[in-house]
């Protein structure tokens, strides 16, 4: 049989609309400025699908677009999120291989991205993920001039320079998902424990996305108790390393996650469309999220580097960074992975 | 390094909480008859995450408990789902092999299955999954004697039979999710052609799930204006085969999802969520679900049958099914399912 | 004590602000085409308030726009919305007795007018109300060229047709809130007879809004069941009489809350709510609102009259309208009210 | 003409709702175990309504009782509510005079209460109070002797002792709004002024509600940055009179829209309904609330007041009380009120 996916396609025409619905003498078409918001995806993996299908089922936008490579399987996830129809709000849904599908957008999500293989240095794996990007970025920036890009592919840091540099967009509206979720797995552990709501926990992890991120712990507060010198004031002991080990078990647990079920998908899908609509919907929220670091905590104005710190984020994509005092050591830490990225960056060639 | 996915096993212990909560002097507590929504979802595939995920962001459980045999898989999607509690609201997420963590549900919504190998009869599909029944409905039943029996496994209407006689429920607290979906595809299609909200398109699909699904053609209507008699007042000729093809193309487009991405997900994710919803918030909202459909069209009294009909959802389960008209040739075909289903069924031995 | 509504009148000053925030280097400022959605809300008795804080809770504007010829009052309004800034998604909220407020809205709700004075004709009424529609329309119309218009005031369906006449705006942009709550009373009183959920119940009242409304009976349909049809095949007696009590029982419903407590809010803030959501979000839904009928059903085309027909709306104002069969009795009552009200619009010399 | 408000009494039978619904053979009832979330609204002046309407809005109970004394008045905002029964999620509404219809309420909000007349002493308002407040709190104890019960009616403090002891629950079971709503007018103020959202300002209001509230100046913190100390590594000078100013201006922005509008309503709908959502879906979010307060903070055990502490609130109503550290004169101001409210309290004579 046929497989259709419109009545259109079955020789159903125009003749039946007309049947249904009748205009109004004298209408004016829409006025073309009369936008409404619109999403597109790059890459249709775990990790895109779980973006995108929690933006639709939040109501973030108006218009979804998705693009992949593979044009079957970019087919069916369309078609399902479309099947869903009758439970959800009405939002267009296309996808195409061709980023002609994606013009006008608000805000583009790449999630598209090069995994590591085995024996492969970081170097190479950038080196590919730039051949991949170069293919990516400028046509989301010639289609959508106006858009937020927001790199959520792995290693994230340097893979948002990369696509700041070949979008041409100024800075703040280039964004990486950075420490956001980590933040969020974080906040999580300490919420867990104390059996508290995780939305009155504020824990910040900042700094590269991975291994070497930094847990803010002089910023962590617990419904209003700041939690270090609260457990000063109740004489419990605490050292240095068991703040690491918990430091270590947030970003473990990404690690655990993906050694369980293959990969991570559901958090990150909440992650993102947390930064979705803040960014749309102008919340002004504060958000840990990769970005241009240069000036901020002694990392030098010609290291053209993305690190996550907590910045308030609006419409105009990074409004601006939240001015938390880190102890030395933290610093230290920031500027160090900031030399590291730097020089992976200089290596690259764009 | 030692996994971790709580600060007690990194040996905080409980005086931290104390260092952050003081009880209240006299409180008693909580009285035992203050219970949450719980929903348990039995494996934790495509379908069975899709459906846990959609629950969580839509907010319809204050416990969801997740089973499945493959205890690493398990552990993985439950963390996934933990590390969004920054994102959502505070829900309970437990998961385990041993179904003593679906204790006290109101809701159990069993998606694991056997899926049919190539050459395999209907019956012997059946026969597995049948086998697989017998291992998850009675521990379901046991542990929550209260609840209501979601059946997303196919082949769907079969299944939802084996599980009422194993679980010994009454029949309106055993539904199969049927042609829910199928009726939300039928709408979409018809919107998408009409450029209208699918829900404002009042169509159904009932019958058996599949292939043989029946089309109500005569009880279509969009925005009150019903399809057929409207086709008929503009003289737009339709005909037999052209509506048989329309109902073809709702059955094949889930094929068609299958083909392309391997599976279908979102869609029946959404439907199932949607479902909940009607049944646990108690909204006597009308979906077409497989029920215990003896007596009605003419379906003989001793053909214990599931198969799918609009009906009345809401906390008691099936509260009652709606009396729509069925042409000759519609009835003729619930008839028709009625008896293949009820041949298999008395194959089956329970 | 000096009444303080911003802490700036504190004197607490922009360096504040800097000891929080630091700018990103290189950002550039938002592109001015980036825009939100706005409301403005005119009038803030019972009615306007209600809409307003019901669009707030739905969070349907990123901007809330409040104007009232009573400042104190306006004044006191916008604060005690304000307030709630911590339960809620941040929105912008502000308002002025100058229309200037509204610039750029993409929505403007009209609810000012003057209420009918004991022995008033409806014809000096109608004049009273629009000497101030010539205060409230133009200013709106220069503010917003480009917004959608919608009325709410009473006699909603001539008044409608006043503001097309003063705003300029092509007649899909301008919308009577018309016979939506009638439609949702008459749904009610179905659907709470029968123990359904009113979402599940299609039910239009058209026409003018008030008295002479018309109950579309043959449109009527409960979960893909006809009502009138189905009462008919159950042989169940249903004279004329009762259908038109039940039409009294609907339009007398609104007069009974009246009579109850003074006014009626909440049932049309939520109302007005759900057409503000359909129109900026695009929803293409279909609901019963006043536009601009000449053409239809026999009302001829000099005939400039605003009455309610089932429309699908969506961001362009009334895209079409449902091509509902009416009998020869029903559109009888519609070209009847258009005669009338034709006749009112005449003498008013605009 | 009669008013009727539903269909039955119009002589549509039993026979109708059997022509469109039939029932499942074999069907059970539903087990009385399984409870829906039930709300009761005491008093329906503008708080009580604006707090009944924001709970409907966000779907927070599947029945919402009303109760008040002028059964007029209560019918017409109970129609008023239901008449929205299309644009909203099913949700059962009753209204009564009679206490019977909050029988099994999971969460009783009391908002009825004498106002203060020119003249009155405090003492004399509370009696006042009292009195009414024995015939209200006896009767909802008495139909949901499990319910929580949230005081929000003024003097806040002391009328939720009265309803603590008239109810004869446990302490954690009787709550007052207290400052929830002070703290969201405090994180508004500071929120508006650094552009921020205001779910990213930590900020609490403590103590007793109204003129004598307590500012914790210590606990604020804004995405993740302390503002006391960030302002002295900043050299911004403040003084203590400044902030005392701060804390005047969110006090008197009370008496501002009581002054400008006439009453509250909004703000504090939204607060409750903040607290609803809490402890019926079992957040542990933390929220200052009026709760037993003896033992906290050098407050005497014998002095049984209730005053707002940040407490976390679940299904269980104050689970615990956060472990806020205050200064010398925060504590002291709070055993001053706990002095002045156990001083009335001892001449109330109950």
């Amino acid at each position: 049989m046929k497989k259709v996916s419109s009545l259109s396609e079955l020789g159903l025409g125009d003749d039946v609309s007309r049947a249904f619905f009748r205009p109004l003498q004298q209408a004016a078409p829409p006025s073309p400025t009369k936008r409404q918001i619109k999403i597109s995806v790059i890459g249709t993996g775990n990790v895109g699908m779980a973006i995108a299908q929690t933006i639709l089922t939040q109501d973030l936008a108006d218009e979804l677009a998705l693009v992949d490579a593979k044009p079957d399987k970019l087919r069916g996830e369309m078609l399902d999120l479309q099947h869903a129809a009758a439970f959800l709000p009405r939002t267009k849904i296309c996808a195409s291989p061709d980023y002609a599908v994606t013009a006008a957008s608000d805000l583009c999500i790449i999630t598209a991205g090069a995994r590591q293989i085995a024996g492969e240095s970081r170097l190479d794996l950038v080196q590919r993920n730039l051949a991949l990007f170069r293919e990516i970025v400028p046509p989301l920036a010639r289609y959508s001039p106006d858009a937020l890009l927001l790199v959520v592919s792995n290693p994230v840091d340097v893979l948002t320079y990369i696509a700041w540099k070949l979008s041409g967009f100024p800075p703040n509206r280039v964004i990486g998902s950075g420490t956001n979720l980590d933040s969020s797995r974080f906040r999580f552990l300490l919420a867990d424990h104390l059996e508290v709501n995780a939305q009155d926990v504020q824990a910040y992890m900042v700094g590269e996305h991975g291994d070497s991120s930094v847990a803010l712990w002089s910023s962590i507060s617990v419904g209003g108790v700041p939690v270090l010198s609260s457990l000063e004031k109740h004489q419990i002991a605490y050292e240095a390393e068991v703040l690491e080990s918990i430091r270590k078990a947030v970003v473990g647990s990404a690690y655990e996650v993906i050694r369980l079920k293959g990969y991570t998908s559901w958090a990150i899908g909440y992650s993102v469309a947390s930064l979705a609509r803040s960014l749309l919907r102008d919340q002004h929220r504060i958000h840990p999220v990769s970005l241009l670091a240069k000036g901020f905590y002694g990392i030098p104005d010609d290291h053209e580097v993305f690190l996550s710190l907590p910045a308030r984020l609006g419409r105009g994509g990074v409004l601006s960074v939240a001015n938390v005092q880190l102890t030395d050591e933290e610093s230290n830490r920031l500027r160090s992975s900031a030399h590291t990225l730097w020089e992976i960056q200089r290596q690259l060639g764009i």
